[in-house]
């Protein structure tokens, strides 16, 4: 039998679930604060929704699920398709529009949904990734004002706060800005996609490398004309603030309410290059970048056309992601303790204790645990010095000893 | 795009999702003053793992994972072996045996642990009985004595207490007795299995049903030898006591315990007739009996031998797992609500809102929400009568109206 986890996957020790377990009761309380719900969908889903399209890259990352019994014809040569009939999640978003397709009538609207659970994707394995993990999302569907957008960031700022993060930034933009760019440039509408894969490229290779690729396959004027509108940085030039009009983008009215209500402390900046990798976005984007960790910590933005895909009436929704696995390994290299814990209290019992004394050495640890403390009760062992040096580091306060005579 | 979720598997709704996660945090903080930590391990394992006849009759039942690039050929007739490297876990138990061995060094002894997590079973699906369910156990490992048996039944127990659930049963048994019975009456060592089998149907088919299918394959007089030994029912009598004795069962010492140090409303009985299914099972078996539900709402044993399995040498152990479907059924039944939810307040906005209005309101929902509150800012709707009929459904009990003007 194998003792390792499968490939790319991995157990969690008692101290890091400890902090997972609190960071998940910090959120949830949190977010239902702001009147969010919990639902939960399955694991596994349907492959033809998986392979629909709206997983981008993620579809290649499938770990597909196997036909069972009669449906399963392995004896002559077949395919992927004919041989699996589901497939693990690539993310929540999918699922949660299924779950909303199929239950829309008897959820409220606009529906405030939290979802913290599992997804897969077969990934080459490396540092910190894994294939299997914890995605943490708030969406709210059916509600197609900014206002949505507005309480997405509020909460999840205020989850960062509550968990001493500080100095971050969310960075905002539109993707009807980021098309409105293209086009004044000149770029033909159906490049955009492959101009904007470029540009989302900023942070890793800088303005230089970003022009170079552009001019690998479009005219130098049309990069220029394009890449000039980004000289400002953050500030927000006068042509974007025209074009924020134009594109009827409420980014300004959400920048200007998070700053005026924000709990935490963080920026809000329009960032013209912010991209994010999933085409379904459609309006506002938006993302976490904290310098500690050197990327994104989260984001999300406005899909108002993924859910008609299965009700064939469009549903405005908008989500927000926070990168839950991230979290926590900045938690963990913080050396972070979780507050609160109970005071702890060992009973060490000789062995053939006689039952009526050991009744009573359970009676006392059950008054104890009613006073709130934690209690264990164990065997003396043989080494019984090693045994109180490992309670002891567990946390435990206080050693009780008891004896058959 | 299909919109009903995977056969046999759930959407979970927010209304049951409040109770999940209630009764999840309530078990939590539970079997955490008794010691417990919490762990967890991958949803995928080794198919190695899962097919080592540890799991009995779930082994029938796995979803198996393909396997991906190079390492699948569908180009020829294969196996199921051959295109399959991994499955979604049945249990709790084998992963918690795999990690041990894995970890065993990193872990203090004994380790007492907490799960809880989905398992897969691709059972035909059927009323209340789903392919994704929540399991829920506890386990401590490098125990030989039975202090572990009293408090993983003081622990379960309590929790049912806090619950609510009055007036069940802990049915317990001991795998060297149920051996020792029918050694005694005679049978052979290989049929014990084929025995216990029929045995374990004594609730469906009651005494003549066992004793027609016993008859069926074994003698007349070895059967009346081994059905007189049930005669007296729960009550022991001094044949099986002097069993106990025999065997070395504790099972008197673990009874009385829990008897005296007990918190919640339930009897604990000895129950010759408790099979469990599990082969996998070493000494004391036991399960919870209610009768609201007319069957086992947990149950668990002592299996010393498994978790040798990996490691090559015998690591004692026990586990307790709680029927958490089963409970979250009963609870929803009986129409549960959750304890100590915030008030909730619900801000309408009118559309078009000036933005420095908007912030005004924002910043009035932060402060609400500071105070405990829960608080949803919406736009308000054409049909603003409907929208606040819907509120009052989720529970909002109050609500402000914020015009433009």
């Amino acid at each position: 039998m194998i003792k390792k986890p499968v490939n790319g996957m991995k157990d969690i020790l008692p101290g890091e679930m400890a902090v997972r377990n609190y960071v998940t009761e910090l959120i949830r309380r949190t977010y239902s604060a702001f009147g969010f719900s919990s639902i939960d969908t399955p694991v596994v889903e349907h492959i033809e929704n998986l392979l629909s399209k709206q997983g981008g890259e993620n579809e290649k990352l499938i770990f597909k699920v196997l036909k069972r019994g009669e449906k399963l014809d392995l004896t002559k040569p077949t395919t992927e398709d004919a041989v699996t009939d589901s497939g693990l999640r690539y993310d929540l978003t999918l699922p949660l529009s299924r779950y909303y397709a199929n239950h829309a009538n008897e959820l409220p609207s606009p529906f405030k949904a939290l979802q913290i659970g599992s997804v897969f994707r077969a990934d080459r394995p490396q540092r910190g990734r894994y294939r299997q993990f914890t995605q943490c999302d708030i969406d709210i569907l059916g509600d197609p004002g900014y206002l949505a957008e507005i309480e997405l960031i509020l909460a999840t700022t205020t989850v960062l706060g509550k968990l001493d993060f500080h100095n971050f930034t969310i960075r905002i933009n539109d993707r009807r800005i980021l098309k409105a760019m293209a086009k004044k440039a000149g770029f033909p509408e159906e490049a955009y996609d492959r101009v904007f894969i470029i540009l989302d490229k900023m942070d890793k290779i800088g303005m230089d490398g970003v022009r170079s690729e552009l001019l690998a396959s479009f005219p130098e004027e049309t990069v220029d004309a394009y890449l000039g509108q980004f000289a400002s940085g953050t500030e927000l030039t006068p042509e974007q603030e025209a074009l924020m009009e134009e594109t009827g983008s409420p980014l300004r009215a959400i920048m200007d309410c998070v700053e005026a209500a924000k709990t935490a402390d963080f920026r809000i900046v329009f960032d013209p290059t912010l991209v994010r990798g999933m085409s379904y976005y459609t309006g506002p984007i938006f993302e976490i970048a904290m310098d500690e960790y050197g990327g994104s910590v989260g984001g999300g933005g406005r899909y108002d056309e993924m859910i008609g895909k299965f009700t064939g009436q469009p549903t405005p929704a908008v989500g927000f992601s926070i990168g839950f696995e991230r979290i926590i390994l900045l938690l963990m290299e913080r050396g972070f303790t979780v507050p609160g814990a109970q005071e702890k209290t060992a009973f060490l019992v000789e062995k053939n204790m006689p039952k009526e004394k050991l009744a009573e050495i359970f009676k006392e640890a059950v008054a104890l645990r009613a006073e709130g403390r934690t209690v264990d009760v164990s065997v003396m062992k043989k080494n019984k010095k090693f045994q109180k040096q490992q309670l002891t580091d567990e946390g435990y306060t206080e050693i009780r000893e008891y004896f058959s005579r």
